[in-house]
């Protein structure tokens, strides 16, 4: 939490902790924690955490930034987390096992956990693409990439070949 | 869910449960359920349940509607629950124990659960204002209300008098 200036009921100045946080505060993430060459694709992506910058601990609030080109992850689901995203600008493909589909501006989405349905978005467009992503946090959640040889597992906490060799 | 139709990627047009959900189709729930007298300042308010929609259970996603003069609920905190607001457009007034905020489209707020301070928003603007809410959920979550006679108490699932008396 962050301490702002700001004035009471009375119209006194006061320091207090407050819950609107200046989102000019919260760092900036650039790219991804996936072993090479899977992090290539996603290396342009950044993220702010929200709801991390306001001290929760239930969910993460991902405000989240992608160029054109650049993908929002390697396609994947979790078996122990909710997903959920709100485009807030520019245009996204969301690409699953039924296809591509297009997002923009207050489309979203959802992606119940334990279904076994791969999804990422793409920036096919010419703009910048920025959308809010909303995650449930599992310890021992376990993350599955469809397309490609990894594996997350959370009790192991670290990438993986899908026959449990970490990657270095 | 809604079954959409879409293309596959060899364009072939398939019937399937898909991520993206129309918001459309998402029932609009107007007011809250608190008891007389205290439902009268929150009945204009306007929820679509978009995690619900989407078969998410970890949270709620809600799109909500508070037009000129609407209070967003009762000045409330959490025991056990986090929440996130994000806004989308109008101006919005948060009150917490500090005083009052202004909130405009693209500002954020985080409501840590068991902060023991009270929170709503507040329209005194002259046009619809237009957020998102995050919520958690667990079932035995209680909510304080700092200013009113009332008390929410999940193992009980009424809401009551601080002194412990069912609302009829």
């Amino acid at each position: 939490m962050h301490n702002t200036r700001m004035h009471n009921r009375s119209d006194q100045p006061m320091e207090s902790p407050v819950p609107k946080i200046d989102i000019s505060q919260v760092p900036e993430r650039q790219g991804s924690g996936y072993p090479s060459p899977f992090a290539e694709a996603a290396s342009a992506r950044i993220k702010q955490a929200l709801g991390d910058a306001g001290g929760l601990t239930d969910f993460g609030v991902n405000l989240t930034r992608l160029p054109p080109g650049a993908w929002s992850s390697q396609r994947h689901w979790h078996t122990d987390e909710d997903e959920f995203l709100y485009v807030l600008s520019g245009k996204l493909s969301l690409v699953t096992d039924a296809g591509e589909q297009p997002l923009v501006a207050h489309d979203f989405a959802a992606f119940p956990k334990n279904r076994a349905d791969g999804h990422h978005l793409v920036n096919r467009g010419t703009q910048m693409a920025v959308y809010l992503e909303i995650g449930s946090r599992h310890a021992l959640d376990r993350c599955h990439y469809p397309d490609i040889d990894l594996h997350w597992d959370g009790a192991v906490g670290v990438y993986a070949h899908k026959d449990g060799t970490p990657y270095p």
